[in-house]
């Protein structure tokens, strides 16, 4: 491993936040809510962490492999989370540091989920730091990153590879540096475009950011107790259709304004995106309406949800938890396929589902016709060997994380949907899960080792676990062990 | 496909059965218990239909394929359910035939899900015919076959392929029908042995009988409504003992028989069997004992009950529903790996479980070094990538069918615990699931179709996903359609 490059970057990632906290530290001076000191401090400890490991590790020897990447990403989202978690401790806000750690990799890795009871209780500098960083992780720090190491153009392909998420990777990597560029202006521009319609929805600038800030970045954060229930129709329409927006696979929105709009729509991603989405809304809306005034309200929430967990967003404007067995099983169910790949959304990937689905079938005509060759289509094209058996590894081994961090997480004292659900909404980067963990709950009464648990499956998750797992091999720590 | 071989077989299947049906016959004449008629009124249907379907498709023109294997497998199961529940239904045991059809599906995928709340007021004769299906069904109604339709020797491996679970198969095929003998030999010896213990323990023969039907089928019906909770210690040690013995994979027991210790003791999923379960029962032992008076009556509860679901048997001394969360995760965890491939039991299986783990590692390493090249082992020798690609796609197709199962299921009006771990224990052959479900509860409270799709997800488990989602393939029903 080259440890110039990898501690270097890390430490150019660290610089990078000292700037994304002047924006809670601006917003403290204008509330004047007393936590700018806290702010400072963090901006302090992230200049000077940084600008050591920066300036220890700037003469770059020699080129970096794919192992750097891996390793640059699992370190950056750690040093993000151990920084940005000094200003929740310091305000007294959040007293316990895991607890503090918990919420910030839950904000940077776009879960939403909360260790806190009541959100309303705190400052305003707080509240657009949690949702900022949601902001920030959501179309990945490291988007960032492609474009500060922008000379190196091989090593940032290894970075956007490793972060970008799903398996459609490739078709942006060619002119890396500005594809990145040009994802990012989608990006903001969207987000921009948010909070003027929320503005016109009659939020205030600043709950118009906070929560533009939680959906694009599907993150969830917010700043009420009952999520967005108390706000009006026509604000928790617009949040719906933007979470559906964010939960599309970007390059799409790069074809589009390539003017390739045969190929937007020729997409199969996003042919089963929109099946599953008008799918899961009927038949929730059907099973849901006996509980509503009216057809409208049913539907209106039966959007939201959907929308909200399809997405790995997880606002909330109703409790789900109160809903039949059937929604829960469609929201439970979606929670495992996400939003498309290529996204801010976490999950398998709807890209992932459709493969396997197609894999599926492959395997059955194989077993009536064994000397048949078939082959699998994306979007029109056949998609080679390599890609297929990487797509039923990766659900094999996000299987087996799974089952491997609900093991352990049951030795905590909730009942299995509880737990169950836990594991669901963090290691898919949702927020709310069922039952303990359900809307209207948090989770603060997990233990401190079960908290950095399920800090450690959202981080697998959001990472599309190979970096962190490769992160965790010895091997890969070993100096110049080839590239 | 060749509709003369395939409706020929399944009319010798019946005929079979009108031979199985004896056994109830006599012991409902023995004990007087009024239902011997039933089961005369369900032999002479068995031989009409049978016998019918024999003579029409005698003449056997041309050759088998593969499908015609999948096809027969799928059938028979069908037709032996479907005149099996015949003495349910008009012994007025079992009035309604959704129900008996459930319980003798149950059987004969050695399930034990019972829709039954009182099993203690069933008649003898009906007793014994639920857990003889067991029986039958266990060690697989289609290694009979492979006997009957020796003669054609190509035919009997397709049979066998499509019947023996597990990827491991291909060792015995080469002398199909010696083998199957063998094998047959083995799990009858091993049956009366167990009979013979069980008598020794102060059981009537009746009794030994029947729950050595259910322990040898790794099936779980019993005779008694708390299960196996009211017979002594050592019934329950000597019950322990023979589900682990008959989850293992019986080939190996046929290289013991051929004196290859070494080969017996080298197997990968033996070590791999033996030590999920010593886990299991270490976890589950210290989760409990704060429940028991000792720690042995711990040990004894957890030992049954982990052998109990491992090997997908399901019968019970305990209500582990009561159990902590961590026990209760232990138990679903495996519920889904099941026993050993080629054993009679269900679920995933450990020797795919092994191959899955294996084939994880080998992808996080190819994504450290791209050009290297790994081989996954099992039993020292390496595992081609034409089986690794099956396994990893069998199970996605097990994970593709659980979930839409579960998803129709949740219409049903119970908790999401339910209804999943009513999946779980139908698709993997087990039978008591958790919560409504649990050992001490049942299936009586599912709706009619709740009832048929459950059936559905029994066959689809134990005959491993593939003959049955082939049969209702349109193209498999074409004739000639190349082999």
């Amino acid at each position: 491993m080259n440890y110039h490059t990898v501690f270097g970057t890390v430490g150019k990632v660290l610089l990078v936040e000292a700037g994304l906290l002047v924006l809670p530290l601006i917003t403290s001076l204008l509330y004047q809510d007393g936590c700018a000191t806290d702010f400072l401090i963090a901006i302090a400890a992230a200049l000077l962490l940084g600008g050591l490991l920066y300036c220890l590790c700037r003469k770059n020897t020699g080129g970096s492999s794919i192992r750097d990447g891996f390793v640059i990403v699992s370190l950056a989202w750690l040093a993000l989370s151990a920084v940005g978690a000094i200003p929740f401790v310091l305000s007294g806000e959040i007293p316990s540091f895991v607890d503090a750690f918990f919420e910030i990799v839950s904000g940077f890795t776009t879960t939403g989920a909360s260790i806190l009871a009541d959100v309303e209780a705190l400052s305003p500098s707080i509240l657009i730091w949690r949702s900022f960083s949601h902001w920030v992780g959501g179309m990945g720090v490291l988007v960032f990153l492609v474009m500060l190491t922008g000379k190196n153009s091989d090593r940032s392909i290894h970075i956007l590879r490793a972060e970008m998420p799903g398996p459609i990777v490739d078709k942006i990597v060619p002119r890396a540096q500005d594809t990145a560029r040009t994802l990012y202006v989608i990006y903001l521009g969207m987000t921009l475009l948010l909070v003027l319609l929320l503005l016109a929805g009659g939020m205030s600038l600043f709950e118009s950011l906070l929560h533009a800030f939680g959906t694009a970045g599907t993150g969830g954060f917010g700043m009420k107790n009952d999520s967005l229930a108390g706000y009006s129709p026509y604000l928790q329409w617009v949040i719906s259709i933007f979470m559906l927006l964010f939960g599309i696979n970007f390059n799409l929105y790069y074809l589009l304004l390539l003017r390739r709009i045969r190929d937007f729509f020729h997409s199969n991603e996003l042919h089963t995106y929109v099946a599953i989405i008008f799918a899961a809304v009927a038949l929730i809306t059907w099973n849901i309406s006996p509980m509503y005034e009216n057809v409208a309200e049913a539907l209106r929430h039966a959007v939201f949800q959907t929308s909200s967990i399809m997405t790995t967003t997880g606002f909330a404007t109703a409790d789900f938890n109160l809903w039949p067995s059937l929604s829960k099983a469609v929201l439970l169910l979606l929670m495992f396929i996400g939003g498309c790949a290529g996204s801010t959304a976490g999950g398998l990937k709807v890209s992932r589902i459709v493969l396997l689905f197609q894999l599926g079938r492959q395997k059955l005509r194989q077993a009536l016709h064994p000397r048949s060759v078939s082959v699998c289509r994306l979007d029109g094209r056949a998609v080679d060997e390599h890609t297929l058996s990487g797509v039923s590894a990766y659900f094999t081994l996000y299987m087996l994380s799974f089952a491997a961090i609900f093991l352990v997480l049951s030795a905590e004292p909730f009942d299995l949907e509880t737990n169950f659900s836990a594991v669901t909404a963090c290691f898919n980067n949702i927020g709310p899960g069922l039952s303990a963990v359900g809307p209207t709950g948090n989770y603060a009464a997990y233990s401190p080792q079960a908290k950095l648990l399920l800090s450690f499956a959202m981080l697998l998750g959001r990472l599309e676990i190979y970096p962190l797992l490769l992160t965790l091999a010895p091997s890969t720590w070993k100096r110049h062990h080839g590239r």
